[in-house]
């Protein structure tokens, strides 16, 4: 984090009506389930108060445990910064509360409760079946996993490039539990290739390479394009935001609506809800609780990282660390693999994979890579400029091939307009070029910014990743897929 | 710890014969199961095998990792100390290999590769049962939380009476596990108190609460006995260690033999082996599932600790902080608990729970307690001498009260040889005490010793605790318990 703002800011006010109006809300939707009639999803209800309360902890617990964190040197190096790695914090609440949810999704209590009156309409999932919660545990070994991995490297500092693959590590509870429960390692096979190599492909294990590729993807991509107030959480809230929505498709929802996916090139309209089809499930139970499953998570996290932003937001009391990114990223690996959704997952990704090829140059090696990417801050304007990276300094001993790579890369990045280059006036030779991250293609293409606006450029384009996303998967995916299956 | 050694120790040798000869042997172990004829309990050989690479692990690591942790200012507040939270090392080299042990108890990959030959005679567990796998995640999930806590305690330097119920936090994954999966909580009753409950008594909602006071317990009793080279492990390892042989009780060895327990004041001679009746277990197949997955939890808990108690003897090169005094006393609840044997385990915790008691005084406030209570050591004779607490300092505001309680208590105990007080000449009152604790009670009875002597008593105590245990629980338990149920 660049240091810029006067180091001791108070904490952000925190209403007291947000307190007394939110825990009633809270209660009554942990409760619900348990009152008559039975709702159809009665767990989802009690998810939802779960998620209220974790934002609530979140809001009041960041600014009161900061001053723990200053004491304990958490504070990014800088006795005088604010605190870093509350993202521990967020973590914390959010998994003890995924452990509390148990009982809720996973045992017939809430039936023994829920007294004699009729079944509800259509489907409904009172409880989850019970080979799931291993699967479900499996999952929150990995968010823990993840967590102290993440926790480790803000207190050990771990150097950037070692810190890729550590994401593997928290993936493995996953493949192992996957793998004890016989899980599924087929994948649908796009239409244009199914001459070749049939409808199902068992990629063995491949699939289990794939899954932990995901786990490290998510989380590294999410802690790559970071540096500004306010970026990772934002992020992380956007996506979870898409799988959320994405997930309220598929279920059984008692109104009925239809979105005329054919303007978007879909072969049909889509019809979403519905107590018996589910919306997108068709009727599959099955589907039906994979995103429930998917819900379970995704809710809680939209509440903490919302938590979080309030005190993350420019001008920061509070900075996520690495735990935030790691925990975040393995919840959206998480949910992808277990609710068999990675592909569209992937599509939620679009800012990051940009991000990501877009460093490629720079993470192996091709273009010098300093340890701080963020952008430059200017304290006369107050405005975020372009960090550049210098190359071919003295005494550098980069192969000549690499350098020329190198150079090539860059000038083809640099006539997309996404970077720009400092050449040497009379040589011709690249000097210096700003460092390969949207973040600072923002900042070549639309001028220098405040640290605000950029986090707000960020997230709009986030959020138009996402609107990309739901028309490529519901409007295209017809093309290369057929049907309901994934 | 007190400072007391020369700073810079340099780390144990390590003979490269250890890892050439023993990586081999670790191999097969973990390999037997898949050569015919596939033995009756293939998964434990994989145990072992797992045990040997986490003892080969620990040793070569703890040294290995030493630098980054003192880097990283986990020292115990002193830059020229051995580093200090290497139980982080352990506890992730436990859990790790736990977590990749996964396939082999809970899948049937060993029967896959196993082949056609006949089955092994009398008792044999070639997979647990499916269900059993979100039992032995929870597990995981508390060992991995109590890993976590306890190194947060090390990081943050949480107060000594706050942290006393941190535990329970780490113990909500088995609680919640235990009541999905609707764990039972009826306890046998013994034969005297029959004619008023009956002869099994459902304690409900308290035996969650037992549940969570045991993790408590096993984790605070270890952590109050510590401050001295070696103590917190190898407390950790002797009681392990005779879990390991209560476990092996009741499994089908090939062997039978027998112990004339009624020397012992027990009923009956007890006939342990059999490949049918598989010793205690008495033929119940559920009593071997028991004891073999507390096998497989202890097994490389011994290997860790053993591992780590090379480089943590007097004098030590590296301190396990509080992170190994949570996770070993996790691991012992979850055994306790899981496999149902709780009572058994308490009788191994004897010098435990005798420190506690004696301690009892000065956790609740009757005698002062300073923050550290180990043994003071003086430079000039390097031996340990029985440290002190001040009573009634002027200015004290303690209540009349209770400072007659505490007196009266630190009378009764002195008389038992328990303390020793210093006593105004002419009033009579009581000035000083020998902090309570066993440490100090050695020191108080035997004379002051060397902080190696010191370790040794204690850890010979240990055994002889576990020696009563083991008279008690198959002497003795016959006068108050039928049969062979618990």
């Amino acid at each position: 984090m660049a240091a810029k703002k006067p180091a001791t800011l108070p904490p952000r006010p925190l209403p007291r009506v947000l307190l007394l109006g939110l825990l009633p809300v809270a209660a009554w939707f942990v409760l619900r389930p348990l009152l008559d009639p039975v709702p159809s999803l009665p767990a989802l209800y009690t998810s939802v108060g779960f998620s209220i309360l974790a934002f609530l902890a979140t809001i009041y617990l960041v600014p009161a445990l900061g001053p723990s964190f200053v004491k304990a040197g958490l504070t990014g190096g800088d006795l005088l910064k604010p605190p870093e790695s509350q993202g521990l914090v967020c973590a914390s609440i959010y998994i003890m509360l995924l452990m509390l949810f148990i009982p809720f999704a996973f045992s017939n209590f809430i039936l023994n409760f829920g007294g004699t009156s009729s079944h509800p309409e259509g489907i409904s999932v009172p409880q989850f079946p019970h080979y799931q919660l291993s699967v479900y545990l499996s999952s929150l070994l990995s968010l823990l996993i993840a967590t102290m991995l993440g926790f480790l490297d803000d207190v050990f500092d771990i150097r950037w490039r070692h810190k890729l693959p550590i994401p593997v590590i928290a993936s493995i509870p996953l493949l192992m539990v996957y793998y004890a429960e016989r899980g599924n390692t087929h994948v649908v096979v796009p239409l244009p290739l199914r001459f070749l190599l049939g409808t199902l492909l068992n990629l063995g294990p491949l699939y289990y390479l794939y899954m932990s590729l995901l786990s490290t993807f998510a989380t590294n991509s999410i802690n790559i394009l970071a540096g500004i107030n306010g970026s990772e959480v934002s992020q992380a809230l956007i996506i979870a935001l898409s799988v959320i929505i994405n997930d309220l498709l598929y279920l059984p929802w008692p109104v009925d609506f239809r979105v005329p996916l054919h303007l978007l090139g879909g072969k049909a309209e889509l019809e979403f809800g519905g107590v018996w089809s589910a919306g997108m499930a068709h009727g599959s139970r099955e589907l039906v609780e994979r995103h429930l499953f998917s819900l379970y998570f995704m809710m809680p996290l939209v509440a903490v990282c919302t938590g979080f932003l309030y005190h993350n937001w420019y001008p920061a009391r509070a900075f996520p660390g690495d735990t935030l990114c790691y925990v975040t990223g393995m919840a959206f690996a998480v949910v992808g693999i277990q609710a068999h959704f990675s592909k569209t997952l992937l599509l939620f990704f679009l800012p990051q994979i940009f991000n990501f090829i877009l460093s490629c140059p720079q993470l192996f090696g091709l273009v010098p890579c300093p340890r701080h990417r963020v952008p430059r801050y200017d304290a006369d304007t107050n405005m975020l400029y372009p960090s550049e990276c210098e190359l071919f300094v003295p005494g550098d001993t980069t192969k000549t091939s690499k350098r020329k790579l190198g150079a090539l890369a860059l000038k083809t990045l640099a006539r997309l307009g996404l970077t720009e280059l400092t050449v040497h006036p009379t040589t011709g030779e690249v000097q210096k070029a700003t460092n390969l991250t949207i973040l600072n293609v923002f900042l070549v293409r639309l001028g220098p910014m405040s640290e605000k606006r950029l986090v707000q450029v960020l997230m709009c384009t986030q959020v138009a990743g996402s609107v990309v996303a739901f028309v490529v998967r519901y409007g295209l995916a017809g093309l290369v897929y057929d049907g309901d299956r994934r």
